[in-house]
C-alpha cells in the first residue's frame, strides 16, 4: 500500500484521483490545488481527505511515496524534481515538460535516486492502442508504407500553448510506442489567426531513414471532429476510428505485391483485397489500467514502458517540430 | 457546327467521345490510337467514323476545327503545338504539360494565334464544385483559416508518373479555382517503395502570403479511400465528402469568434456552433457541362475560365511540389 | 420551495435524484430503497440525507410535498395510489401502470385530490423531440404519409416483461406526442425464444382513421443498435437517429406531388428533391428540464403535457398491443 | 450454342440482352418490343438483329430455342404459356406470374414438356446473397432468431401493382433461398396515400411453425433510402447493407446463451460479444452469372434453384400478402 498525493485538480486531476482511489494499494492522503473552489469539490469528492493550497507542502509530506502532477505543463519539472529529490515516485501529465533538457534532467535525477518517472499517455493504455501494438509487434502488416494520423476538431482552443503542444503529444506517443523503429527527423508546417503567436493549424512529419514517414495533422478550427489513423503495410493495412462507437479498429487483408517477372523494366504492382477484420476492444478505463500498472512498477521495483525515456522522445519530438514550424518546415534531426 | 477529332481512346478517351457527341453542335469525325484494337472498339461505339493511328494525320485534316487530347501527359505538348499550329482549337487533358516551360509556350502559341486552349479539368464541372466556388465568390464562410484535402486510396499505380502528378492536379485545380487568393509558395513530402524512383505517398502544402495553407495528402496505398476536402472559415465551414452518395456538401454554420475586450492580454476565442446545411448539387455529368462550355467559348470567341493560364498554374504547382519532393520539403516559390 | 422523496435507487434513480437535487425549488428529503446497499450508495452521494427501506415510511412524512416513484411497473399502482391518497403530487416512471384500469383509477384519484401526476417520458424532453414536435405542429412536413420506429439492439434482456413493455413506451409515447391525431387500433406480432413467455422481438403497428399507420419494430436480440425514426410527409420528410452523435435530426426537403392534368385515369405522382437540413439540437440533460418543469406545474397549478392522461395513452396501446400479440396480430380497437 | 429471343426491351430488357449476348453458349436472334423506339435502340446496340414488334411471332420462330420474357408481370402468364406450348425454354421476369393459378399452370406445362423456367431473380446471383446462403447453409448463426429486411426509398412510384408485388418479390426470393424453413403463413399491414388503390407502404411478415418471423418493410415513401437485412441467430448475426459500397455484409460474433443452473426458475440470459467479420464479396455481375446459369442448365438438362417452384413460393406470398392486407392483418396460410 502507498500513499499518493494528487497536485492539481482542474480538469483531469479528478479523473486521475478517482482512478488511484478505487485501487486496492493505493490510498490518495492529500489534494493540492491553488484554487479553493477545486479544493472543495476535492473535499466533495473524497470526504476526509487533507488538502492543501502549496505543493511543496503536499511533496515535503514524508509519508506521502507518489505524487501525480496533473498541472500545466510550464509546472512540471519543477515539480517533479522536487519531489524527486525528496525521494518520490512521479506519476506527470503530458508531456513531460516543456523542453529536452528539463526532460534529461528529470530522468538523470529519477535514476540517481532510483525512483520511477511514469508519464501519463493515457492512450497506450486504450484498448485500441494495444490492439495496434500487438499487431506490429507481430509483424502483421508486414512492411510498413505510412502511418497517417488526423486529430481534428472545433474547439477547446488553448492559450498557453500551440495545437502542437496540445493535440501532438498523443499522437506523437501512440505512434513512438507501435511503430518498431525510431524517427530521425522531424518537419512541420503550421499557421495561427488570431494574433497570439500560437499555432492553431498544424501539420506534422516524422521521418526514418528508410523514407518510412509518419504525418500529423492537428487542428483545432476543423468543422468536424476526426481522430483517424491509417497505417499500412505490404500484408495488411489498418484503420483505427477512435470517434467509432463500434469497431474502432478495422484491419484490411489488403496490400501490394511486387514482381519483377518480365526483368527489371517491368516491375509489377499488383494489389490484394481481401475480408476485413473487426477485433473486438477491450473497454476497460485506460486511466485505470494505467494508475494499477503504475503501483505495479513500484512494487515491483520495474520500469514502465511510458517511463521519462519515452516522455522525452515526445518531448524531443515537440521542441522539433516547434522549431521545424519556425524555420518555415525546415528538417529537424533528432 | 464545328468538327471534332479525338487523339487517344484509351480510359478516359471513349467518354470524351460520347459526351462531345451529345452535343448539338459537335461533330466528332475522326478518332486516333495507336493500338489497332482501341480504334477497333472506337468505330463498333461510333458506327461509320474516320479512324488513324497517326495524330499527325488527324491534326492536318482541315475540316477538323478542335482537337480532344486525351492522351498520356508527355505527349501533351508536341500533339498540343502541332495542333495550334495547324490552326485548331484544343481540348487537352490534365495536367496540361509535363513542364511550366511548355505551358507558357503553349499559351503564347494559341494567344498569337487567336486559338483556345481548354485544359480538362473536370472537377471543375461538377455540381459539388460549383456550389463550393458559389460559396466562396459570396464569401459564405468569412475569412478562410485553411483548406484540407485527402484523396487516397489503395490502387492504380502509375508507372510513368507519382502520386503527385496523378492525383493532385485533381486537388490543385480545384483549390486554385475556389480559393480567391493565389499561392506564392509550395512544400512537399513524400516517399516510395518499391525501388522505382516514383512517390507513392505525398503530403504536399501550398502556401499564401497570410498564411493561409492549403494542404493536400495524395497517396496509392491506403487502406480504405477517402475523398474529402475540408475548408473552414470565421463564419463557416465545409466539407465536401465526394463520396457520399447523397449529402456531398455539408456546410457548418460554426465558426469562431474572437473578442478583445478585457484589453489585449486577455483575447476571448469563442466557438459558434448552428445548423448544418446540405445544400442539393446538381448531378449532371461534368464532362458533359465542360464538353458544351468548350463549344460555347470557341462559338463566343471567350476564354474559359479552365484555359491554358488555368493549366499552367496547375503545373506549376507540381514542378514545385517535385522539386520541394527532391530538397526535402524545402520551401519553393511559385 | 417543496419538499421531495425518492422511492427507489436501482439504475434510473440515481439519475432523478441528481436533477432533483440540482434545481433550486426542490428539496430531496428522503430516500428509500428496500436494498441496503443501494441507500449507502444514496448516503454516499447526498449525505445527511434521510433514508429507509419501506415506502409507506416516505410516503406517511407529512413534510414531503412530492414523491418519485422509480421502481419495477408492477409496484407502480400501489405506490402512487398511497401517494396521492397522502396528498402528495407524483413523479412516476414509465410505464404509468401495469393496466388501463389502474391507470384511470390514479388519474381519477388525483383528479379528486388535485393533484398532479407526471409520468417519466424523458425522451419528451429531449432537444430532439423537441424539435419535431415544433416542426409538426407547425405543418412542417404537410400531410403525414406515415411514421416508422426503429428501436432494436442486443442486450438488457428484462426477466420482469416482454420487450414491448421495456421499449415501447418510449416510442409509444414520443409518437402520441409529436403526431397530431390519435391512433385508433393497434395490431402486434411477436416472438420469443427462451421459454419464458416473454417476448423478445415485436413488431407493432398504431392505426389512424384515415389509414395511417405508424410502426415500431422493437427487438433486444438484434446484432447491431438502431434508434431511428422516419417521419414522412408530402411537403417535407424527417430522420431522428438518435445514435448520431451530431445531426440527430436531418429534415429533407423532398416530397411527392400527385397531379392530375390528363383526367382521372392518368394521375401523376412526381417527386420533388432538395436540400437537407440538419438543426441544432439542444444539449441540456433531458431529465433536467422535466425535474423543473415538474415544480413549474406545482407551483404555478397547471397540468403538465406528459400527465396521467399521456401516460395512460400509452399503457392503453401497451395493453392492446399485448392482446393482439397474443391473438394472432388482430387488429384491436382503443 | 442456343438461340435466344428476347421479349421486352424496356427498363431491364437490354440488361439481359447485353449479358445473355455476352456469353459462349447464346446467341440472340430476335428481340421484340412493341415500341418501335426502343426497337431502335435494340438495333443500335445489337446491329443486324432481327427485330419484331409481335411476340407471337418471336415465340413462333422456330429457331429460337429459349425465350427471355421482360415484360410487365401482366403479361407474363401469357407469354411464357405460348413459349412453353412451341418447345422453349423460358427465362422469366420476376415475380413469376399475378397469380398461383397461373405459375402453377406453367409449372406444369413445362414439367410435361421437359422445358426449363428460370424466374429472374437476380438477388440470388449476388456475393453478397451468395455468401449469406454459404453461411446459413453452414449453421454459422446458429438457430436464427429473426430475420429483417427493410427496402424503403423515395420514388418509382409504380402504376400497375402496389409497393408489395413491386418490391417484395426480391426480399422473399432471397429470404426463401437463404432460409432453410418454409413461412406457413403470411401477415400484411399497409396504406396507400394518392387514391389509386395501390399500397406505397407495406409492412408484410412471414411466420414460420416454430415462431420465426421474418418481417419486410417495403415503402415507395421514405426520405432515405434503406437496403438492409438483419438476420440473427443465437451463434452469430449479421447485418447486410446493400448500398455500402465496401463490407456489404457484416458478421458479428455475438450470441446469446440461456443457462439454466439455478433451476427453471432462475434461467440465465447472457450476451456474448466478439469480433466483427466482413468477408470480401465477389463483384461480378449478378445478371452474368444467372444467365450463364440458364444456358448451363439448360445444357445439363439441370432444374435451376430458381425454377417455377421457387417462383411460386414467391407468388403465393405475394398473393397472401395482398389478401392479409385486404383482410386487415388476418394471417393467411399459405
Amino acid at each position: 500500500m502507498i500513499d499518493i498525493g494528487i497536485i492539481g485538480f482542474g480538469y483531469w486531476g479528478p479523473n486521475v484521483a478517482r482512478n488511484f482511489n478505487g485501487l486496492p494499494g493505493a490510498n490518495i492522503t492529500c489534494i493540492c490545488d491553488r484554487d479553493a473552489k477545486r479544493l472543495k469539490m476535492a473535499t466533495a469528492a473524497f470526504p476526509g481527505l487533507k488538502t492543501c493550497s502549496d505543493p511543496m507542502e503536499l511533496i515535503g509530506d514524508d509519508g506521502i511515496g507518489a505524487v501525480a502532477i496533473v498541472t500545466p505543463v510550464s509546472t512540471h519539472f519543477d515539480l517533479a524534481k522536487a519531489a524527486l529529490e525528496r525521494g518520490k515516485h512521479v506519476f506527470v501529465e503530458k508531456p513531460l515538460t516543456s523542453s529536452v533538457r528539463q526532460a534529461e534532467d528529470l530522468i538523470d535525477l529519477a535514476r540517481r535516486n532510483g525512483l520511477i518517472i511514469m508519464v501519463d499517455h493515457t492512450f497506450l493504455f486504450t484498448g485500441a492502442v494495444q490492439k495496434i501494438k500487438e499487431l506490429l509487434d507481430a509483424g502483421e502488416l508486414g512492411d510498413l508504407f505510412f502511418y497517417d494520423s488526423v486529430r481534428v476538431n472545433l474547439g477547446l482552443y488553448q492559450h498557453d500553448v500551440n495545437v502542437i503542444w496540445d493535440l501532438a503529444p498523443h499522437d506523437f506517443s501512440i505512434m513512438s510506442h507501435v511503430v518498431p523503429k525510431e524517427p530521425v527527423a522531424v518537419t512541420a508546417l503550421g499557421t495561427e489567426h488570431f494574433g497570439r503567436g500560437k499555432e492553431d493549424v498544424a501539420f506534422i512529419a516524422a521521418h526514418f531513414d528508410n523514407g518510412f514517414i509518419a504525418h500529423f495533422h492537428c487542428n483545432w478550427l476543423s468543422p468536424v471532429k476526426v481522430r483517424r489513423t491509417l497505417i499500412s503495410g505490404n500484408r495488411k493495412m489498418l484503420v483505427w476510428d477512435d470517434l467509432a462507437s463500434d469497431e474502432k479498429i478495422k484491419i484490411y487483408d489488403r496490400g501490394v505485391d511486387v514482381r519483377n517477372d518480365r526483368g527489371i523494366h517491368e516491375l509489377l504492382v499488383s494489389y490484394r483485397s481481401g475480408d476485413m477484420h473487426a477485433p473486438r476492444i477491450s473497454n476497460v478505463e485506460a486511466l485505470r489500467t494505467e494508475a494499477s500498472y503504475f503501483l505495479d512498477c513500484i512494487e515491483k521495483n520495474q520500469t514502465p514502458f511510458n517511463d521519462g525515456e519515452a516522455g522525452l522522445k515526445v518531448v524531443r519530438m515537440l521542441e522539433a517540430a516547434d522549431r521545424s514550424l519556425k524555420l518555415d518546415g525546415k528538417k529537424i534531426r533528432l
